[in-house]
């Protein structure tokens, strides 16, 4: 595109949005085109930030005529490079963040419409203020927004009780790739005349359309809660004790984190203000958390779960939170795992799953081959071990270098993905493929679903004008 | 088609499965052309019924070749005549029930695998016989067959607890119309490499693929329960107690339905060894069902409930089951409901849903509706309160003519539909739109919608082989 018709194209955003809002120095879109992890640092004509959804409408259909393409993105706290251009064409950003409005709260309906661009955490509080709950709840909920946690069907700490963001969103508005807006924003709990469009953009990473809003589920707001911090000598254990805590409890069981003995160890030497709950260290740790909107109940449920559990040997320690600061000190240990890593130098990630009984094999296996690979290196498995999604990061051995461990992150990679695909797995059980995993899929992914895949791409955006080069 | 091709193409078919399984004398296919409410007479040149998946595709592949379309069929109770072949072109009706086969019970993981034509019931059994709960269930539950259930998105008595047949299913097995088997049949909880497949087939009606296999969801079994028959004065009062029950119980309120009066005193009439558990006549009843995979508590929660909702004159009598025989007959109750109507005469149905909480005003208004048609008809809403799906069915006045009344099916329709809209509802909750609401969809989908539908199907299926005539 020559110079005059990109300032036309940048005159014309401007048109839609206003001056202000399409950003093209590059100090004022550097902080767009790069990501949490510093991996990818993108290429954008221009930042452009839409206030409304027919302004996004317009952006898109601006575009188009322009053949520009369009990056979707909302709070830029993604992990695999979904939310940041590429340099294979001109392209945009188009951040939703603007788009920040709670339409409704409707507590007798249990739904709440919310725009895109809604922090995770400011949707959670509307919920509240209405005696709500909306269940969803990560690491960066502070500034991931809703419409990101649709594109990219975010998980979290409580898909074991609620599901995952796909389970927790009942109707959509889309901007679609030609710039019409689809306005499926119903707020009923059953409705079946024809497709299920709404599942088609949920998880699909802004590559078939732009998710302007929604209606999302409430639920009762828990009234009573029983936290524990558990030690364990096996995941094998971890998983007794989670099919003996379902038993007991059923739907009840909302958390059930686990984590290895390394990990708390990282979380204890560097997140200020950590203790370990328990008096003598052991292999392996859960944070299990039981609620329930009847407030009676709950504590008794936790002993009779760890009192059976201590008895037949799942459990050889735990602690129940016997006051709200000892809950947020349970869970802090857990919720520091994230960041502490970055502390013990380089650590290779990776997110994924494999059917809950094979979890105990695919550690074991998983571990062995990176040792194999890196001798000494230190695999640090955690996560939600009651949907089988464990994250699987393993962090470089002790005084290695650390720029020469982290160029062993493509072979580390295959070495733990083959024992994935062995058990069935999938390599990106929460996170999206993006632009990280993009050339892995192909190989892991069934030939025939990867090719409904893009008959679907082809049918919803067959000029490839939204978020090109992510996903497929 | 000339008649020799016709003679080679089934000829071909017989190759596939044994000339056995190729039905096409008049009385033989008879029975797969008619459905339960005989509004649909289909014709078809051939009954096929392959044993394999490798033999459902190979039909596909053999059909495709000869341009003949292919209508796949379970146990043939669905209700909008999406299972009958139109005489729109030469068409053949692949039933699937000789697809058996439950292939795994993997109560660890818990999943179960089973084979398109496997009954509801016996996929309920085979859960039973490892301890857990397939929680669907529906009326036809001894015939349908889990791949009619998945094609359609079965809804039921349970999904308040546990969601729709969507919300159930983990993975598919699916032959395309190309005739290429997608297999889909991870047993992960948590995948995001790539689009939602699984949904679009799922609720497609088999005009987008023929679903062969899946793999379900297992859940604890319940081992205490709690059940209600309860008179109220009027569906709001009946909102309420749901509300108040929810809060009070969260996610152990597993059944909520209501009828009418008008609606025990037909099964009171019809059903033989049924009585009214209530000493009086109420205007509303809601049976309601509290289950939990803990035996204790539930009912202790059930008298706190009742209470409560006694004293804010929710509930005006209610009677607890003292005993499975009692909770059978409270049951009985509610599931005689829709086979006594026809006792009285015509009844014209509508299977409709609006957001939760504008049931009441929704009824209010349909009522009305109905009566300003077709005055002394008597309106017979009864369902699923807890997901605002109202069968909203109308006998017809007493003493009218039976043909006279359901020659009105259309007007009434509209009637109703229209206040349904008027709610933001859908003209379809659980059944389907099959046949016979195919030509209202038009006039309520939303256009860009009704419009992505129909690129789905070119790009799926863009011969139109699979299911002509059903949906779109």
């Amino acid at each position: 595109m020559s110079k005059g018709t990109n300032e036309d194209f940048l005159a014309g955003l401007a048109a839609v949005t206003g001056p202000g809002n399409v950003l093209t120095a590059p100090d004022d879109i550097l902080p767009f085109l790069r990501e949490p992890r510093d991996l990818f640092r993108g290429e954008a004509l221009a930042v452009v930030r839409p206030g409304t959804t027919q302004e996004v409408a317009e952006v898109v259909r601006h575009a188009r005529a322009a053949g520009i393409a369009v990056v979707p993105q909302g709070g830029n706290t993604g992990l695999v490079g979904g939310q940041i251009p590429d340099a294979s064409r001109p392209m945009v950003v188009l951040n939703l963040q603007k788009l920040d409005r709670i339409r409704e709260v409707d507590a007798l309906t249990d739904t709440m419409t919310v725009e895109a661009g809604v922090t995770l955490l400011r949707a959670q509080e509307a919920a509240e203020a209405a005696d709500r709950l909306f269940p969803l709840s990560l690491a960066s909920e502070g500034s991931c927004t809703i419409g990101g946690n649709i594109a990219s069907n975010a998980g979290g700490t409580a898909v074991i009780a609620y599901g995952n963001t796909r389970d927790l969103v009942i109707g959509l508005e889309v901007v679609l790739a030609d710039g019409r807006i689809w306005n499926g924003l119903g707020k009923l709990r059953k409705d079946n005349t024809g497709y299920d469009l709404k599942n088609l953009f949920i998880g699909s990473e802004g590559t078939l359309g732009i998710v302007t809003a929604a209606v999302l589920k409430l639920f009762p707001r828990p009234q009573g809660r029983a936290t524990a911090f558990c030690g364990l000598s096996s995941p094998q254990a971890a998983l007794d004790l989670l099919a003996l805590a379902k038993a007991e409890a059923g739907g009840a069981v909302t958390t059930f984190e686990f984590l290895p003995r390394l990990g708390l160890e990282f979380v204890l030497r560097h997140a200020p203000g950590t203790r370990d709950p328990l008096g003598e260290p052991h292999a392996w740790y859960v944070l299990m958390e039981l609620s329930s909107a009847a407030e009676a109940g709950l504590d008794d449920a936790m002993e009779r779960i760890l009192t059976a559990a201590l008895e037949r040997g799942l459990v050889d320690d735990a602690a129940i939170a016997a006051s709200l600061d000892q809950r947020n000190a349970f869970w802090k240990l857990r919720e520091a795992l994230s960041e502490v890593q970055r502390h013990e130098g380089g650590s290779i990630k990776h997110d994924i799953s494999v059917p809950v009984a094979l979890v105990p094999q695919f550690l074991e296996e998983a571990a062995a081959a990176a040792e194999a690979l890196v001798p000494g290196c230190r695999p640090l498995p955690f996560g939600h071990l009651g949907d089988g999604n464990v994250h699987f990061n393993v962090s470089q051995p002790v005084g290695a270098d650390k720029q020469a461990f982290l160029a062993r992150w493509e072979a580390m990679n295959e070495a733990v993905h083959a024992v994935v695909l062995r058990h069935g797995g999938s390599i990106s059980a929460e996170h999206g493929i993006g632009r990280l995993k993009r050339d892995l899929l192909p190989a892991v992914k069934d030939p025939v679903a990867l090719d409904l895949m893009r008959k679907l791409k082809a049918a919803l955006d067959p000029e490839s004008l939204l978020n090109p080069g992510a996903m497929l």
